[in-house]
């Protein structure tokens, strides 16, 4: 991967002579290829700072972003993913990679953020409701927040949406001292229950937290059910995965590590879903639940979501990137209630009571 | 109208006679076939408390409902409105009258609520942040609030989609006097700006303000451009109407002539305009930015909307009549952005940068 690449680039590095410049030229010219566009932070910045956690997250999520995007575009050849670069002038910047209308996916978004500058009062006052203490210098507060985020959408009822999003902050307070934290997770949407994919999506998470620490996989397995409800229903968003939030313990580099477990297995957790139901048959009724669902799904993002609330509130943010998790298409019946013992009503009790996937 | 049949029951109100009491069942019945359910406080009650503000205003909004269903069933004979009568455990109940599919109307909801009971500690809240002083007796506040709202989403992309609302609100303090106040607006959401219509609807809602006081339609208008802003997206819903809240003066008795007036003016504002256009050809592409305006309606609704959002909040509400706002269908295209001079440009110009249509 790209991360091997500046690895690589790391670990020869030596003083800067006509030899290690023509090397430099080269793994830039792979990392170009390798990412989807040039980092935020530039590629000399990321060299430079190698040693630094906040330059190893970046590559960190603009690896997790191009290896998704290339594991899609794998499965829907005739469709291509828009990237588009944005600047933030408050500071720091973006790549959202969009495929919209291809044969496989109705809308899949994956999208880098890595943005900096003064926390606003309302962003602080938040974090502070949170439970931190943030001294503030001057009423200013210094940040970095960098994460990838993406929502993939499918066609077919038969394929079930999925979510990501894994992200780094920094603080730095009037002492000069920086607090940082981890958040992320990955969860699961589907229209219809398959069990075996349910396990198998949720097995892959597991796997990815039990190699940290087999505490991690109940707790946030149950963070991503409590966290993805929808009130005014009683139902989740979906069938859950992991969620997790101002995670700063044990240590900068055992978090740094877990994140990126959990982030290499996106991929696995996934893709082997897509292309076993991708070409599964539906009818007309399956499609109208979809889309009834999609729904429940704008619900939930555009009333309770975290993210997509602070995004929408916060200046300077891009609104295109933000809302790229909606669906592309939705749906809202008066009184829809489906027949009991239906499939409809199968993923209802599931989305009203959540299961435990695996033990 | 149905008034005007309880207003002759009241002008010839006498002691309970068998002649009354059989006039009273006449009355009863006609009153039946002109609502479209009994009212939630019954024929009896709102005849015993007929001079009571309360009781008029929920004959007003009854009527208000079956005046409106009645006509957009009268332009979509194929389609019919299902009629759910409800209760609140807390108190109160409503009637929600839905047409959905239909030939004309992609979904049609006019909905009655009448709920009495103890204020929540959030809605209080919410209350004394807009600038009201309620004293509570032992922390509780008996009220009582009713209303009428609709939300119209046609099929065809010519026929715009029309909101409105009308609303009258109780509240008892500790000492037993009542605080009370109206709220309402009527608006519209066109797809592609037609000029004509723009100006009938807002000369219309002017007129019926122009009969109470000429300072209200100009104030009015004014408040529904800044309450429809979709601030994320610098756009309004909608090309507007009026718009008013928290109004208790000059006395509770003009108040309700005002309101009644713009009641009156909902049918004879919209019916015109989908008359008009509900033959209208249209191409693909027009029903596909139509699309993305109604899922501009549901950001406005889910985020900003506050009655959307206080019922969502709200113990015991109703979560089918609150969401029947939302339309059959919405898209949302990443980077969707019209070219200039093009007919969609020319609405979005309108919805960035309100134009007054009546002078």
């Amino acid at each position: 991967g790209a991360l091997g690449g500046l690895g690589l680039a790391l670990g020869l590095w030596r003083r800067h002579t006509a030899l290690a410049a023509s090397r430099e030229d080269e793994e830039d010219k792979e990392l170009r290829q390798r990412f989807m566009a040039p980092p935020v932070s530039g590629l000399r910045e990321l060299r430079r700072r190698r040693r630094e956690l906040r330059s190893r997250m970046e590559v960190l999520i603009m690896e997790t972003q191009a290896e998704m995007c290339r594991a899609l575009a794998a499965l829907d050849p005739g469709a291509s993913f828009s990237v588009d670069t944005w600047e933030r002038k408050e500071g720091g910047g973006g790549i959202s990679c969009v495929l919209q209308d291809g044969e496989v996916f109705e809308k899949a978004g994956v999208n880098v953020s890595v943005v900096s500058g003064l926390l606003t009062e309302e962003a602080a006052r938040q974090m502070r409701s949170r439970g931190k203490s943030l001294k503030a210098k001057d009423g200013k507060l210094p940040f970095c927040a960098m994460g990838v985020s993406s929502v993939i959408h499918p066609k077919n009822p038969h394929v079930p949406t999925m979510h990501f999003n894994y992200r780094y902050f920094e603080i730095e307070e009037a002492d000069g001292t920086k607090q940082w934290w981890f958040g992320g997770g990955t969860d699961l949407t589907p229209t219809y229950l398959n069990e075996e994919d349910a396990v198998h999506f949720h097995k892959t998470l597991k796997e990815a937290c039990d190699k940290h620490d087999l505490k991690l996989y109940p707790k946030y397995k149950k963070w991503c059910d409590d966290y993805f409800y929808i009130k005014h229903r009683g139902e989740r968003r979906g069938i859950g995965g992991i969620f997790f939030d101002d995670v700063d313990s044990p240590s900068k580099e055992e978090v740094f590590q877990f994140v990126k477990s959990c982030a290499k297995a996106v991929v696995p957790c996934y893709i082997p879903i897509v292309k076993k139901h991708c070409h599964d048959s539906f009818t007309p009724e399956e499609k109208l639940w979809q889309q009834l669902r999609r729904g429940r799904y704008v619900e939930f993002n555009l009333v309770y979501d975290r993210g997509t609330k602070f995004g929408l509130l916060t200046p300077g943010s891009r609104i295109e990137s933000i809302l790229m998790s909606l669906p592309l298409t939705a749906r809202w019946e008066y009184m829809h209630i489906p027949p009991e013992s239906s499939k409809e009503a199968e993923i209802l009790e599931v989305l009203r009571n959540p299961k435990d996937w695996v033990h």
